[in-house]
């Protein structure tokens, strides 16, 4: 049976949250159908049932599963004979800690590398929460929040360095294939791709190299989703 | 048959090597006999049939192994019946992530905080060499290395931010039981208890209840090192 993800969307039909990234790859990963269902920020609570304040969701028969993280679990136990996720019992432990580092060290200096671009990306039905809620949560206006991110950019790059490291060693995150733990860092930076214009990685930073093998994995299920033009 | 671990050593027989810790705790964890023989730096050459220019070096039978990621691989790898340090191929893939995050957003900011009461834990034999090579490195005296760490503090506590969180949800880094990851974390953290009264973690940091737990694993291994005193 075809599962059902909620996907956000924007304009233009555009997928660009992290998290439901994450989960695309794991249900790829897995070999499963699924339909991606294009959902916007605003009607959220109204679907699967209603009460969900954030996506992904899943549907899996009469299976409700929401959190990226929480999806991957579930689909590891429910399809123990598909491909794995974790790798094993340390991967699942570890996997965690690399979903923190990315929600830690990652995201917030990303966010504030792109945010005005996600506004733009936006269907419109969705812009005036977008802006009022992160207006809210940074106390000041979108622009300021994005203002002077060509400053900022080599913190963000810096930040990658354990990356780069690990790749100098083995050719993904979570060694010799690409897991959830790839999947989560993937889904941030296709979060910028889909996005915005503005180049987060260097042509020449092994961290483009890995992102790009990312892109092609699954029959290239990433780089359907256009980048957004410069 | 008894391993030979070659374990840096300073005055008092403190023991301090952040990557000789991540391998007693993963001999002790495979349940392995070792002996952990005192090494000064300036001896390091003349171990194990020479050539070596760090610790840890292990001999097991005629096997000489060295790096502490590299034995830990090697003692997985010998000793598959044994409990394992990675929890599969996952774990031993984010392992490595882990290690380069301990590499690079960690121990540097941690050194410049212990630098002078590690040079002054060492054996007579070795405080030249540690000073010299350590100036050489940073560009300054030692004492400059160290000054101001008390501006410095909050930052290396910020970078523990990750594992707070992966604390919220689980007991380890790895998940359920600690595993090399959490070896060499705590490695880093044990480093700086052996050799440092500087208070590292706040006392209602996580962090100090998950370093507190790997104190005590195995009989205390890590405990019976005792704690600088202030």
């Amino acid at each position: 049976m075809t599962i059902l993800l909620y996907d956000l969307c924007g304009a233009d039909d555009v997928r660009f949250s992290p998290y439901c990234w994450r989960v695309k790859l794991a249900l790829a990963r897995k070999g499963l159908p699924f339909e991606a269902r294009p959902t916007p920020f605003t009607e959220i609570g109204t679907i699967a049932g209603g009460g969900h304040k954030t996506v992904p969701v899943i549907e899996d028969g009469g299976q409700i599963v929401r959190d990226s993280f929480e999806i991957a679990l579930y689909l590891e136990a429910a399809y123990p004979d598909r491909p794995t996720l974790f790798g094993g019992d340390g991967g699942k432990g570890m996997a965690r800690f690399v979903e923190n580092w990315v929600k830690t060290e990652i995201n917030p200096g990303l966010l504030r590398l792109i945010v005005v671009d996600v506004h733009e990306a936006l269907l419109p039905v969705d812009t005036d929460y977008f802006r009022q809620s992160r207006e809210k949560r940074f106390g000041m206006p979108l622009e300021d929040i994005q203002a002077g991110r060509e400053e900022r950019l080599s913190d963000v790059r810096a930040a990658l360095e354990p990356v780069r490291h690990t790749l100098a060693q083995q050719p993904y995150l979570s060694g010799s294939e690409a897991l959830f733990a790839d999947y989560i860092l993937f889904g941030s930076l296709q979060w910028a791709r889909a996005t915005s214009p503005f180049q987060i990685l260097a042509d020449d930073d092994p961290v483009t190299g890995w992102f790009e093998r990312c892109l092609d994995l699954f029959d290239g299920l990433g780089r359907a989703q256009p980048a957004k033009a410069a």
